[in-house]
């Protein structure tokens, strides 16, 4: 289907895009002489996964068990389980091992290595858990210093559980937007995580893997010395909080949804736009940071941005488009509201952030450069 | 399944709280004399709205085609579309009443009514469509004096199309607070609707049905005379945002996530979830009330609200639970954390937003008071 028959709202990738960011991402991994596995939450499709790991990428990071289950299913077998598992989730990973999954799981707790190592002995198989490290205190893991890291390691351990790395993710990066700030944040991300490792080394625990990452501190690390591998998730799309983070730039950003104009209020220079919060999800990431997108920058349907014009509003299936700056949004453009936007005019919005409004649709259509699309489907649900 | 059997997260819903919530709106729209259309953008599930209709609803409002498809699919032939319609959809909209489905379309513009006309004297077919009324400035329609009613109301009559409704939906509802206030959004919304069918009936066309309605206004209106149907939605569940409206408790909450503790960081207070912001949307709709619930008001798994608590923190697939009031977040409570909240303690977390919330769902598990659960499924996309 060409792209100006998609039915609205549509979340548009453009495949051009989307490979420069993946080609970007692994050659940077390449040069940093780490590995690259690429988070999939972000996407939940095959296809964009395909493309990730025949650019090079070794194994996959999921956020679900289901991620793992779907991903497994289509031949991907090294799958790294990036939450802290809730236990009673471990007979549903120990049936992806048992069929030959090479899974890992990750916990940042004593109490779940001890539920972890009592139910492998009792299932009497083996399971392998890396430990999740606090290396910036936005939400989970083990302080490189603490006592709990090697608790943790020695419960498993002499319970009979491979533990077989460490992981951390600076999450904090997403709320920077110097180079200099990035760069020291990935550098802290790194020695935190190499520090734990060598920790757990000392006291006679293998944990070979050092796994590190976020998008923006992916992109922003000067060295990775002893780190084997790193992970991220969202550059394979970009969205305009990475913009703002300063790590991509406005047509770096692969995802849009495709809305069309179905009315207006000329005396409040709005136009309404089929495709609401529903599509374009809930998030406002760029509320807090320096340019505040609204629900999204529209663009022609070309791709080109309407600067000045934002999304300001969301109903479930209504979305209003208005000058970006107040001093326009009551005046002198009302007369050429409906003629700049007529009714049916299809316009592509760029979101805040491709993981929240990928989520919403059940496909993706791809964009090639004829303008042709091609349907990639995405799963959700846990 | 049992309740505390649940993989989680998992969308709750309290069967015993859902009906009566049901049985409350419809025992007061047929005190108020006038028919009840539930709106099932809410739920997307058959199930649910074969609650609603068993109770006395006729015929349903719909916010995307691929309800109307799958709501007709399933036997409900008399289907309100209460989104603009862009013209490209009308193929699809044609497609449904060619198979015997009753669905009436919506405008608000003189270009959309110039398109309809000329599609159906094309398709040498008719349509019906309801002309959307402006009451409170909050999104779209006309407002009841503008010229433009009667001109959409005439191309439309003229071109062959029934003219059988007009509906507003006062959406600026959700932004107050006091019965007071409430009840006179009610009112203004009742007299616009019935001024702008009377001003187009004067002017020779029919116009049935005057439907108005938003949750609020619904369960505050004195009197709705003249008006014919009246719509809701949220109101099946109701969430945090109806709660901080004054139009529902706490109790009546029906649906909320069941989510598992998977750690915790005792120096913040902070118990962390394995339900994010995927589980309970990013809807933030508390976060400019009086009330702000974050990401939800965490209950045990029996649904007693944990008061003091809140979600204050959500990534993807990880939940923040913190103390609400900022001078225990960090201090005294830090040793019974883990006690209190135990790794793997299952709880339950009532939403902002139901709407939004149950639309990152496939299904939601309905529960009855013997602590059973059923599977309920719901549709997303488009």
């Amino acid at each position: 289907m060409k792209l100006d028959e998609l039915d609205t709202p549509a979340a548009l990738v453009d495949i051009s895009r989307m490979e420069r960011n993946i080609a970007r991402m692994q050659a940077r991994m390449d040069a940093l002489g780490v590995t690259f596995r690429p988070h999939v939450k972000t996407t939940k499709c095959l296809d964009v996964v395909r493309a990730q790991l025949a650019a090079g990428a070794k194994g996959i990071t999921v956020s679900t068990l289901k991620e793992a289950e779907a991903f497994f299913a289509a031949g991907v077998t090294d799958i790294l389980y990036a939450v802290s598992i809730a236990p009673s989730k471990l007979p549903r990973a120990m049936a992806l091992r048992q069929k030959g999954c090479d899974l890992k799981l990750v916990i940042d707790n004593v109490p779940a290595a001890v539920e972890i190592a009592k139910f492998a002995s009792e299932q009497r198989e083996s399971l392998e858990v890396w430990i999740e490290v606090d290396t910036d205190g936005h939400r989970s893991g083990i302080t490189p210093e603490q006592d709990a890291l090697l608790e943790v390691g020695r419960i498993l351990h002499e319970g009979g559980i491979k533990v077989s790395g460490v992981m951390t993710h600076a999450g904090s990066s997403y709320e920077l937007h110097s180079p200099e700030a990035l760069s020291e944040l990935a550098e802290q991300e790194r020695a935190g995580c190499v520090r734990a490792a060598q920790r757990l080394r000392d006291a006679g625990i293998p944990c070979e893997a050092v796994s590190v990452g976020s998008t923006p501190t992916a992109l922003s690390a000067a060295k990775l010395d002893d780190v084997t591998e790193v992970r991220a998730g969202v550059y394979v799309f970009f969205d305009l909080v990475m913009h703002n983070v300063g790590v991509c730039s406005i047509d770096d950003i692969a995802l849009s949804v495709v809305a069309t104009v179905i009315g207006h209020q000329p005396e409040k220079n709005w136009v309404i736009l089929d495709s609401g919060w529903m599509a374009m999800s809930r998030d406002r990431g760029t509320s807090k940071q320096a340019h505040d997108f609204g629900y999204g920058l529209p663009c022609a349907l070309d791709g080109t941005p309407l600067n000045g014009w934002v999304m300001s509003g969301a109903n479930q299936e209504h979305g209003i488009l208005s000058p970006a700056n107040p001093q326009l949004a009551n005046g002198s453009q009302d007369e050429s509201l409906a003629a700049r936007f007529p009714i049916g005019t299809k316009l592509r919005i760029l979101p805040n952030h491709a993981c929240a409004t990928g989520a919403q649709f059940p496909e993706y259509h791809a964009l090639s450069d004829d303008g042709e699309t091609t349907v990639w489907s995405r799963f959700h649900g846990w």
